[in-house]
Order: structure tokens, then sequence, then C-alpha cells
């Protein structure tokens, strides 16, 4: 028997069938359509999910359960899809019309969530039962473990930690509110600053290595130049850290989990993140004289996707 | 057969006896002492439980539990108080010591928590799993339950809404951070926008209905004002409604519980003060067109300290 995970993503779908110790035993991938009907897109889905379990010499008969992790919101009760706006996707009965393909077991979560959920079974946070994952990208995603289980709410619109007030009537955000916290710890914020920092200081290393073009600076840039010494950079690099360090901070007086992990494409900075953060968050834990939970680096990678909605039950 | 509830505060120290349908049969107190040993500040507190007991006619073989809640952090497990700076109590055995004198089940749990859990089994949020419980006075506690039980960590040290960044380097806050959401959402920040308000504007009634003394503002003052139409009451007010708008916001983005319950003195204003939270909160909602968790009243009041702490379990 195996357990196949689903990631839908905005440009391509991956496929996993994972074994009974969480690992990927073989993976593929098709190319999300979103010009099709949905239930051709799920027929693509399915017919990819049977081609896959072929291929490693079995048939959907030894499939377990299917989980999918969608960027959106989903209730894992009924199998709807409440909403995927990367699929156009509303209201749709996915677990119902995928099961006219594959009579399997079908359960969707969104995909922060479903990483959080592998890392805390299989991977950095292995072993304990409550955590929040906070993935640094274009965006901040983040999914909530309690128990053991994924928090996502009432309504599944939970664990949206990135649309959290931080700095009220601040940066104005995609959302349509000011001040999320998304607008000050994710990559995108990174490079606000750096760019605002730059405008000012054309001498600075940021703003050299990308041949004086902007548009250019990622959050790669800022980190290099901070670790070359460059004065601007370090001045932009603090500022961040000491941002993710207050909501890092904020997350622990509100809800104390065992452990934080911390991924995403900003993740790859390393220590260079980890260890700064690491020294300044306790100071905005309210109660910081007492045990307070490490924060980690997620070690999954994008492979987390598949193996936590492997993992959905 | 009877609970006990125990609702441990700075100046007095309320014990009730609660019935099976979660109401409180009879009520005692004594004045809180910080001036004995904790050995014997337990003692008085068991003497008025047994008193108690005896005085309805049963003795302490008829008690059930002991609940207790304390304006502080504790251990639901071993029954240590962790930190309790009002009794002046640093990792006690309280559960230990107080088993001296009455050998019963003692469970112990944060007075916010305790407040949210008696809500949500008897009060306002009856019958929800899960529920966010905000009690907005001099300063803003909250309690989180989730699935029927309090959420209050792993290290026992969340629950702090009060605590989490709300603006980014703003206002200096008790606890020696800046920006703090306690510092924008409870009594003390409404009257503290008043006062900035009216330094400008002495012909506000908020400062006339004072006789001009900017030290006698309080909470009241200010919904008294702009209930009667004056214009800087009314900018106060509704400054003051939109940060409590954004925080709860920032609460169903992140926990999406069943429903949030304000308690506390600011409580009183309302549907002063709930219609417009009611009105505003949905535009700091991500996901707002979803369902959304209610925001209600609470009706316990301060019974549910004991009430609360007599359903720890």
């Amino acid at each position: 028997m195996v357990k196949v995970g689903i990631d839908v993503g905005g440009t391509g779908i991956k496929i996993g069938l994972v074994d009974r110790q969480n690992r990927i035993i073989r993976e593929n991938a098709i190319h999300t359509r979103t010009d099709i009907p949905f239930e051709e897109q799920l027929k693509h889905m399915a017919d990819c999910v049977t081609a896959t379990v072929k291929a490693e010499g079995l048939s959907t008969d030894d499939i377990e359960t299917i989980g999918v992790g969608i960027p959106g919101i989903a209730s894992a009760k009924t199998g709807e899809i409440i909403k995927c706006t990367n699929m156009g996707w509303n209201h749709v009965p996915f677990r119902s019309v995928f099961n006219r393909y594959i009579d399997k077991p079908v359960l969707i979560d969104n995909d922060a969530n479903v990483a959080a959920l592998a890392e805390s079974v299989a991977g950095v946070s292995a072993g304990t039962s409550s955590s929040v994952f906070i993935t640094i990208g274009t965006g901040i995603g983040s999914g909530i473990i309690l128990n053991g289980r994924i928090w996502s709410g009432a309504h599944h619109i939970g664990g949206e930690l990135g649309h959290v007030i931080f700095d009220l009537g601040g940066v104005p955000c995609t959302c349509g509110n000011r001040g999320c916290l998304e607008r000050y710890c994710s990559a995108t914020a990174l490079i606000r600053m750096a760019r605002e920092a730059v405008s000012d200081h054309p001498e600075s290393l940021i703003i050299q290595s990308v041949s004086m073009d902007p548009a250019r600076i990622e959050a790669k840039t800022v980190f290099d130049a901070a670790q070359a010494g460059d004065r601007i950079a370090l001045e932009v690099y603090h500022h961040y850290i000491d941002c993710l360090a207050q909501a890092i901070g904020s997350v622990i007086n509100l809800l104390d989990p065992e452990v934080i992990v911390i991924g995403g494409g900003v993740s790859k900075a390393g220590s260079f993140l980890l260890d700064p953060v690491t020294r300044e968050y306790p100071q905005y834990v309210l109660f910081n004289d007492q045990p307070l939970p490490p924060v980690k680096l997620a070690v999954l990678g994008p492979e987390a996707g598949i193996i936590g909605a492997a993992m959905l039950s």
C-alpha cells in the first residue's frame, strides 16, 4: 500500500507516492491547466496518479489515501475546495469528482498547512505535537499544528499569519489592508527595504551587485551584501531580522508551540538568518524567563508539499 | 458532589461551590495576603473551602475537584504555579501543598483562560468547541479554547494576545516592548487616546465632564461623550473601534475560532461597542467572503472566574 500526495501549484501539479516511512518513492508532474473544465483538470490528475502507481508496478487498488495540498482553502470534512484563486476553483466538489476516476479516500488542505504537517511528522519538528510553520517567500504562509493535527480554524480560514496586523496603518498590502505582517517579513518586504535603502546609497553593494538595477534585487542579493560587510545591507538585514524576531515573539505570546519552523526561499540564508533571529526573539516574548520554543529551519524543502499531502488523514 | 472554583486576585480570593449545571450555589471570599508564607496562604484558602462546604451542609468528601484561576502561569500537568507576580509566587508546588489540607484533585490555570472556558461551556459561547475570549480592561487578557479545551501552549506562556506586536515600533508597553496590541485596544489605550485628543480640544465633552481633569477620564467617559455626539469623543471612539476591529480580524486570520467573545470592563459599553466592531472587522479578514466567527459579549461577568476554575479538568 502507498499513499499519494498531490501538490497543486499555479504552474505545475506534482504527484508522489509516499511509503510508510514517509519517503517519496516515485514522483511525477503535470502542467497546471486552467483553460479546461474542472472535471477535466481532475481527470488529468487522476490519470497521472494511475500512471505513477503503474510505473511503480502497483495499481490504484494499492492506494491507501490521496492527499491534496492546494494554494487555497478547503473543507477537510466535506472534500470541497472552498476557494483556490490560482486554479479558478470556487466551491468545487473536489473529492466527489475525483472519486469518479479513482475511488479512494481523498483529503484536501491548504499547502502551507500540509507543509507544516510534513515537517512536524517527518521533518525538523518530528516528534512534536505542536508547531507553527512559517514559510517566507514572496508572501508569508503559515501552518499551525496543535495536538498533532492541522489547525485551520472553524471555517478553514485560519493559519494566515501573513495577514495579521503588525504595523497599524503601515505599508499597503496586496489584500487591501495596511500593515500586514507579510509586508515586513516576506522576501518581498526585504527587497522593498533594500530598494528604499539604496535609493539614497548608490554606493551600496546591494545595488552595485545588480548593475544598478533595483528590479534585480533579490533576498539573496541583500544577504550576500550583508555577509560581505556592506554597511547599508547590514542595516537592512538587521531591520529585517528584528521584524522577523518580533513576529516570532508574537506567535509565541499567542500560541506558544513546542517549536517554530521557518521554511521558504528566505530560509536558504541558513544560519545567517537563524542565528540572529534566535538571539533576538526572546526579548519579544512576555514570559521570556521560561523555556521557549526553539526556532528551526525546515528540512524537507519542496518535497514537504507531497509528503504532507500524503500524511493527511 | 460539588466542584470548587477559586479565583485568585491581587486583593481578594473568591471561592465558590459550583453544581452540575455550572451554577454557583455558594460563594465566599478571603483577603489576599502576601505577607505570610506560601503554605499559610494555601492553608487560609483551604480553610475557607472547608468552611464553605460546611455552610452548604456538605463536607470536603463531597468535593469532586478544586479548580484555581490565577493571574499568572501554571502547569496544569504538574500542579505547579510557574509565575504569579501579584502573589509573589515563583515555581511553587501549589497542588502538593494544597493537598496537605484537602486531598482532592487540584487543577490550576490562568484566569483569562479559565474565564474563556467558563464562557465556552456555560456562557455566551456555550456549545462551541473553539473560541477566543478577549477581556478588555486595564490590559488585554485572552484565552484560547480549541477542541473544547484551553490552549495555553507547550510551555504555558501562550494566550497573551495583548502582547502580540500590533504597531511596529509604536507606543511603549509595560512589558518593555513597543507597539503591543494592549496599547491600542485596552481601556488604558482608549483613555490615552482621549487624553491626547482633548489636550488640543478643551471644548470636548470628554474633558468637560470630568471637570477638566484628564486623570479622571475613564473608558466610560469617552463612550458617554461619544454617545452624546461630542465630535472629539466620536473621533477617539471611531479610532478605538477600528483598532479593535483590526485586532479581531487578525485573530480570525490566524485562528478562525467558532466565536470571539469580548469581556472585561470595556464590554460594558454593550452594543455601542459591539455593533460598530461587528460592522468593521470583516474588512480585516483575508477570506471575508466566507462565513466568519461572530463577535459576542461575555455574559458571565466576574462569576466566570469561579465557574471556569470549577470546570477545569
